[in-house]
């Protein structure tokens, strides 16, 4: 038994608010127990210099948290003046992992970029970001479809796609890490999969003593039945369901 | 009759969410109708080093702007790596306008960071920012008296302290003006009011042609009256009403 | 009696020197008192790229502070690597002052640059600026229509500006405030007023206690005394008397 | 076979010289095929002051490439102001790949910084670079022993460690990829591994379509054949063999 | 003869008023024909961090250009948020060329920052500001004594220092050089000498042509003559003659 | 006789390996002693905006030191964020001296990027950088020969250019100093000169005592001499003896 009373396999509770945003082409307001974060969409007709005349489009993000998302508070990084390391790293796989599921050619010259702004954080705050921006994104494509933007008939999501945390905590591998488990975790890995069940990223660390291959693979078998769940979350979401 | 249905005097659907956030100190999610600012208060104990031994706290606010909080999206401060001028004007504006209302030495060697996210933006972010400030400061305060970081009989509270915007479109006065009048607006003002009617804060400018006393006049009234309907709402959220 | 034996509804000593710059298209050195600030406007004929093809100019402004101006030496802005906000918000308020008596449609496609540089500080130093900036203003227009990118026929400007500080000590309203005078005032005040005599802005301060509707008003009838009087200064520089 | 002659399970030619830097505590310059990069090891009494007086070291590293260790030149990161997100990504993982194999304790209030620069770069730089480091670490290990920063009996290293990349091209898993063979990769993995054969880091990233299980698992099997070689090829350096 | 009327060992018409500003410790503002710069030092009791306890005192310098000092305008190096090359290479000779003469035993444990702000523009703004820097810091000194941070019997400056740029056009040498004689030189030098005649610093240049042993002979000639007469300029300045 | 067995006018053991970077269009790895030197030439087809469509191409240079080529580590500069003075003042001097033997209309519309990163430094960096730089920028002309980016019978190189360090140490000229000569050094000059014996930068500075003219003759024989072996090795290097 965990000490929010979770079994080991089990996801916290998950809640997706779509259109939580007026402003966005599409939002999800994405919530893993107690990590609370806005993802919106923002989409926009042409694509960066580098990629005009392609016929084809571009999707980016940006992760970030508020200040007192935490704990204790964290100085801005814009008073800071410089983006910090794990920012850029969690930018960076937020955009691998909905990339992964684009068909760019589909999405045509049109860019969308996925902010992911934590505003309570506690663990999971990645795998959250990508899971939500999943139904933003999906919903900018939609909104882009009825204004003309990308074709009725053309179908830039090839997939869905969704992300959990899991770690070895006391020897026993667990599903959807919240922040006292995750500071605890031995081995600590974020697995992004797609709604078929293939992997599109596996972050693996050894936080205390190095795993072996029956670790990992306690890890990667927990890490997809979280996401299959996780899947069918969004796709009821998107559903209206 | 304005396109929202409102008379010039009247303000906009006003919504003050208490302890929105489960990590800060105290918290107010804010509303002015579609503008949405969270508000929370980090209380740490401790001032600055250049303030040390005097026996008295400090409060200071930063503002900022989700990238996708307007219309179109706005490239992060952080990424610009430098904080804008309009970003530093209203953080520090915040700022004063929090302190008027504090008693640093019954205070005590405590710091309040007041940080005022914009989560969605239609006008007023600065005056809806005061207003909800002044609700996480004070349950961060009554959180730091029952840490007895301050004492039971201490008051670092001496009034409220709300804000509005007012402002001349095709000559008539107008209370809280949402964006798409804010853009109209010949003359706009932001007017910070203690909850006794004192001002704190009185900023005018002249976006069209220059304006005169007796408009200057008529724009202070309509802003005490708004004003003064905030600071109700605000002791009835307070009171937990 | 003040310290330096005013009056409370007098101005320091002023002076404007016409063309302290031989490089500049308009340039002056303006003091208020010890307060010394070298404004100088740079005329160059096409505008920034978000105006183009719209038949209109731009005005702009920058402050700044010489590290020795004031009593104790401040780190340069530009070895910290960033501006600061008060410097930030004295450039948007003398850039929206200008701003405010010229008809950028007889501007024409020309952008004017005012920089204004505390040389040596001791109060007002931004109302000093907003002054001495209209000036140099003046000057590089005249500029402008003698070599020709602005027509012989055009008038770019349509009023005069000037701004002055005012503020309440001990409970009296005074008149441009020297440091010692500012650091001491209740309330502080800048006010930027046309030729004409009508508002561009009014930024009043409580520094101390908030203030009352009648202190406003009598900060206000001192701040158009004192105003007007700097526009006859302005007038006669101009003038060549 | 590939391009380079080797079959799917062959490391590049490996070169490690140590000592290449007359400066510093430790040093090696290694060489995976044309990739070549120099990792020094500065080993000072002391570590940061967050960590001061619990008994502990500290490992940290840097990984820069020179500008033009690449096929076309690219900007500095010092002239550009600021570190990208790649670089702070590796730069993270060498340092948490190195600190796997410390024990903090033994090392005493001791701190070695790591710098991983890239001169030629020509595909796995970041796996040369922890292989490298590695070496770099065990030498500067040796000359605190020598100068008495560390007792003779102390025994910081806990085991070996060594990286390698490898991927999936035209549905084939192969081992240890240059550029040419990077670009190509529908599958990207870099894995990280002791001299005992457990994971330290997995992050594997579908650059193209996603992969599934059995996929990841012949290329962790590669992964642990090349890093195994790794492993005797660093103790062999390390044995002056 | 020149362009404007010297012989070519002579030097453009020097003005220096000591005190030109009121807050500094020492203050001059120096005129080299149309170039103007204004030296203030800032003396201030205590050294930086990495110099305390050693007896000895510190001097640096700090150069800078007002935007619109030049011809066209530049932009402010606080905007661009970096220090460009010229203005750091400038800089460090400043110090260097003051620390020549200073005897930093004798100045005790105090620092002195010389900032030098050119206000306009017209060739040899840096040895300028050597020698306006020089008169600036004699006066902080003798403030200094004054107000007892120096002993009345210690002598920190050991020697004068002053500092002129001489070049060679149309293939001959000539002294003191504006903006149009500067543009045109083959071979740019600027000398720093102190008052007894040695060189503190030679810096050469081939703008077009490579140099001889010839030119630079007759080069170092013409310069000796003119910081002869400098010092002797600088001599009468601090006698108040 | 000096430390390391040279007599006073002895360059140390110079190395210059062509073509150590299989990337760049020419490379040469110089060492001066310890002081080893990547010199890369980036040459590609165009110029610079401001030089677009004049016919001449650009040679400019960047110097950079690794964190830990000297005896104790220094921090990146792409972590500070910033550039240094000293770096910049280095890049600035290198880009002169090769220019200076440049022909830019035979360049053609052709740009060359000189990137010095100091890989171990003991003293004459700069000096070894400008040198073994010559050699990398001869390399990518000829190649850009072979690839017709210039004609066969274009000759933009105009003369060779190397240069050395010298200086006064205990009242003796010495000739290309080490670091432990440096620090000791009274006065301290680089020379740069060109394969024809004439002066392109001539810069010396009085690191403690002023120097007189006799002493200043001295060194520049010295440099001469130096320069003139330098050119020698650089003839042979490049002829491939």
């Amino acid at each position: 038994m965990r000490a929010d009373g979770r079994t080991p396999d089990q996801l916290r509770s998950i809640s997706i608010t779509r259109g939580w945003s007026k402003q966005a082409e599409g939002s999800a307001l994405i919530e893993f127990g107690n990590t609370r974060v806005l993802c919106t969409a923002s989409l926009t007709a042409g694509v960066p210099r580098w990629l005009k005349g392609e016929g084809k489009g571009w999707v980016t993000a940006e992760y970030a948290m508020l200040p007192r998302a935490t704990n204790t508070r964290n100085d801005r990084e814009s008073v800071k003046g410089k983006i910090g390391g794990r920012t850029h790293e969690i930018s960076r796989l937020i955009g691998r992992s909905l990339r992964s599921v684009i068909d760019t050619r589909a999405l045509g010259e049109n860019t969308v970029v996925l902010d992911c702004d934590v505003l309570q954080a506690d663990g999971g705050t990645r795998t959250a970001a990508i899971t939500g921006a999943y139904v933003a994104l999906a919903d900018a494509l939609a909104w882009a479809k009825e204004n003309k933007l990308i074709a009725r008939t053309a179908e830039p999501l090839v997939d869905t796609v969704a992300a959990v945390s899991v770690g070895i905590i006391d020897g026993v591998p667990m599903l959807d890490l919240p922040y006292v488990e995750d500071v605890r975790a031995e081995t600590d890995m974020n697995v992004v999969v797609t709604g078929s069940g293939k992997f599109v990223e596996v972050q693996g660390t050894a936080e205390g003593a190095p795993f072996d291959r029956a670790e990992l693979d306690a890890l990667l078998d927990l890490a997809l039945l979280g996401t299959s769940e996780l899947a069918e979350i969004q796709r009821r979401t998107l559903a209206g369901q």
